[in-house]
């Protein structure tokens, strides 16, 4: 089915992912262990630790394997690429974000011990990844998805490691640190890889009915499991209560939100599903970077609904005007959905920070590095205005190193995803699950005369 | 596509909904906080608070919105609107109960300290509202849905006050509280909202093979998570154990009971989807009443049994009966899945106090109201004959508070639903995505000469 | 639409589950308690087991009821069947091991005192009738898959406990006990019920894009869950810990592999959906024996890479040459998933206690009986040469008596259900819903001229 450019740079693939695989346990031979056993009076503490962690664990990992898997699949015919591409680019970023924060972390230490709390930490790194895909989405070869995510990963320790440990901005569900960096890391991508920008709307590129539902589910269960995500590395006990209380309330508001902007914005008061599909989640976006911070409950709500809003405008205006004055292609929205949702939560984060100083009611920040715990500061019960004012200038200079990192690193990957031998598609064969799988219908129902692409990609229509 | 008697009143939806977010963040800005920070002493309790409460409420959320939203989705072409619908009407009723609760619970204390707990109490709440609207689902539209909400609600308030708190009725997982008053109040707005009764079977309420695999896997979802909602209100230890096991093994009997009931009563001995769609499920329903009572395992495989064959036998002779003679519209058959089988546990839970206060075997009855958690009263080891007489007598009385205020109450409210102004869609717009959603296969495939409505009506049946 | 052959048989069926039905609640009601009330000093104990098990059993059901019910699906036209029976077959097996472990087990005890954890025994055995039935999918009757589950679940117990209780065999995730047996069970009842062999290809048995992404998304739910399966039976603590970590780490790297291996082997380095399907889960089968043992973490990442490469190949090259040499049907291919993995697992674990004995840094094993737990046995903390070639050699031996067992016992299983009341479907009627499920369509849209079987069956081509 696919022509000849497309069989042998294909080969890659195997020969790219064989030769990670066998970097990767030569690596875990030479430097990882796991933690020599416990005494019996620590077996009690670190099941406790198991228990804790576990269930948070298991519900991230459903919402990016399942959920964001599912979200993916709107467009109809790309649905098995969808699915597979972000399972293999999860499996891949963990592994060789756990490779490089063992060299870069860990290997002053000699030999790094696994644990679940440090599979947790590369898993936050791989997310970063599976969002900035969103902007290239059904137009990318799996090579070059690969090669992005081999950028992206250090990119993103970097920036990390920068925002966390050296400004020490108070990020405990990662708005800045991932959602902030993740969307302009794909934009840069999309901006380098994509000169010519928008092209006319691809006849594959409309979802179904069918394929908007399947989203949907996807969706929902993001939506169900988000507040794990944001509090998994809060402190236990008071923190972390409040960042799941935080987490629930944003996006409860924020669906209805979307309900109302959608509304409003359609034809005939009509809905539509992809502003469902984001506006739904903005809210876990924005509450990140203060989801265990001391703010009423209205303040989690409001931020909920503003991002909401935010999100589905920048389906209706946003996107199309970067479209046309910027040549942006953005395939999924990883703008409304991180970019802006993100942004605000950074200056909400800032503006908590000022107002909770002033507030003499006794305020009580707290948070956890996402790096890996050991930066936890547990910041004094009562702020003083000048260290208040340093702190939210802080975030927003993380917000600014978010931003400016991974555009240049983003536009630097663009750049190189050019190369000839990653094998991109031609447009006419995007957005086709049959350029990347043996699909046996083709077998099965032969047309009189499709031997040629176009033919069999014609047929195809029909199921 | 929709003509222009709905254009208009459905800018009711964002207005409404518009209005409620300010009335919520209103109420949240003058009335509710967070705890203050726990000492350090307690932080340890709270964090094992928060462990042994996330994991069930997690489980509750995947069943209601992943579950439930899919059980809704057998119209083959209403699966956007049954998902979205159901997923708007959750949090809107969540926000409204939590609204309410404030104002009536809490509101002699001042401030309302807002926690995981409540969270979940609204939750409860919220069911009743999915639940009931089975009974009207495709042929109503969302403003309509909301309405019936907001009136629900309150009355779900008052009904579950005085069944728990005054009657002292023992119903740990909501057979009565929920489930019965829930399907009584949907029959009851279906009854005043349809006075017409049933219509000839609309073309497009018939499931396909698609649409009943996608409500079977909702099934799956809500069966395997039922135990965490009947026993997430439980006593931890010993009362939660048993509420769990006894809820497994309703559901495991239920499940089987329904393939024999279905293959008795169909031609040729086929499996009618429908019923297996909502028969297995009985076995939760009816076992919520008695989960943590001290009954023999054997009591909850013959409720589950006898639950799951009332629930086919209904769909069977009941649903057309009531159908004709009371031209009772009933369109997820909500009275065989939660009337009979709530009617069957409440019943249950009156005999079974009655056969423990006669046994000697030491038997232990505990209860944690629903309502908050303040009412919880657990009762002796051994009731006198007396006491259990009479508390057998109260279960009998709130099955009749139950059925009797949700029939009135949804009377009142299905009247109130006929207003104009809710855009009710007429009965050949049923069933349709397209009057609520931008699907874009309209734009996609512009026929040649279906400009009329009847006509893009039928061209959507090829999808 | 079925003819008359099929129509009397099926009353086979309720009858049969009728009658297990009433053996069970007669079962339950002479010999099955709830353990008495515990004290207060306990019932925080008690509490602590609750949570600590819970969420796993959680994990495995939904695993088994949702993610196997999907995986299962990607025969287009037997959904409805295959998520049912899955269903069913789960229900029924897990019921009947009950009783027979009841019977069998604890009956010098006198009464039954059933937990959380018997139930999961059972759902253990019960998860080898739905492994076996992915041999024969689609080609069976219901009847003659509960006569199949009634007939593995005897010989499973039985070959359990030679295994874990006379061999002492270290298998914390039942890669020996569950995983081979299941799969060579399967393959002698496919062995002896289809001696003709191979047919040629069923029209109705070539997964579509759809069906395979269906299915993709029940293997991506198998994933996630996996841990729990292999971690719920191992002590808590440091094995556990250590059991989940080698279970991610081998998961992680068989889906990698899997891609790899897909590419290389496919025309123009496509991927294959089944082979994504199924070699993604293998790391999950072949770290069950090793996964609570003293390994360092690259054995994991091999063990997980090496399976899923076993995996694909089989699918290519193994099972068309089993379906030529030896007639052997296996529809699901449970040999590539279970047997393979299964072997090398096996052989992994041998040589892994192998290795641990010439060890000095301190081995630890540690080891729980999926038979009930009352058979665990921590080895001490560093084994002789003596004891650790004893423990190699009964690994093996464990191997042969679960392969040689279930041979033996699938082939005379496979002969019974060739009786005629069993009602096996012919071929031509095979993989098709609509003779076992009432589907609506039928009535919906009649055809003009298909009035005989083979036209109402072209006339669900269109579906």
């Amino acid at each position: 089915m696919a022509t000849s450019p497309f069989t042998q740079p294909r080969r890659l693939l195997p020969l790219f992912l064989g030769l990670f695989q066998g970097t990767l346990l030569l690596f875990f031979a030479l430097f990882v262990t796991y933690e020599p056993s416990a005494q019996a009076e620590n077996a009690n503490l670190l099941a406790n630790k198991v228990y804790s962690t576990f269930p948070f664990f298991q519900d991230i990992q459903v919402m990016l394997v399942v959920g964001l898997g599912l979200l993916l699949t709107f467009l109809p015919r790309y649905g098995l690429s969808a699915l597979t591409h972000n399972f293999l680019l999860l499996n891949f970023s963990m592994q060789w974000a756990l490779v490089l924060q063992g060299l870069l972390h860990h290997f002053h230490h000699g030999q790094v011990q696994l644990d679940l709390h440090k599979l947790l930490i590369s898993e936050f790194a791989a997310v970063t990844v599976l969002i900035s895909v969103g902007a290239i989405l059904g137009r990318t070869s799996p090579c070059q998805l690969l090669i992005m995510a081999t950028c992206e990963i250090p990119v993103y320790l970097a920036s990390e490691w920068v925002i966390i440990n050296c400004l020490g901005v108070l990020d405990v569900g990662g708005t800045i640190t991932i959602h902030v960096f993740s969307c302009y890391f794909g934009l840069g991508v999309s901006k380098a890889l994509f000169r010519a920008g928008q092209q006319p709307l691809h006849p594959k590129e409309a979802p179904t009915p069918r394929s908007d539902l399947m989203s949907l589910v996807g969706m929902l269960i993001l939506w169900v499991f988000w507040p794990s995500f944001v509090a998994v590395l809060c402190q236990p006990g008071d923190a972390q209560h409040r960042a799941i209380l935080n987490t629930l309330l944003a996006m409860s508001a924020g669906a209805i939100t979307t309900v109302v902007a959608s509304s409003l914005l359609e034809r005939d008061g009509k809905l539509s599903p992809g502003h469902l599909q984001n506006g739904s989640l903005a809210g876990g976006v924005v509450i990140g970077a203060v989801a265990d911070m001391a703010m009423p409950p209205v303040a989690a709500l409001a931020l909920g609904s503003l991002s909401a809003l935010a999100c589905v405008l920048g389906f209706r205006f946003l996107t199309p005007l970067l479209g046309r004055k910027l040549s942006l292609l953005d395939q999924c929205g990883i703008h409304n959905l991180h970019g802006l949702p993100g942004t605000l939560g950074a200056a909400a984060s800032a503006m908590a920070i000022l107002v909770a100083s002033k507030d003499t009611s006794g305020s009580h920040f707290s948070q956890l590095s996402p790096s890996g715990g050991n930066a936890s500061e547990v910041l004094g019960e009562q702020w003083g205005d000048r260290e208040a004012s340093r702190q939210a200038l802080h975030q927003v200079a993380g917000l600014a190193v978010a931003v400016g990192v991974s555009l240049l690193g983003g536009l630097l990957t663009g750049a190189t995803l050019q190369l000839p031998c990653l094998a991109q598609p031609p447009e006419r064969l995007c957005f086709d699950d049959s350029l990347y799988f043996k699909i046996q219908d083709q077998v099965e129902n032969p047309g009189p005369d499709n031997t040629t692409e176009e033919g069999a990609l014609a047929l195809k229509e029909q199921i």
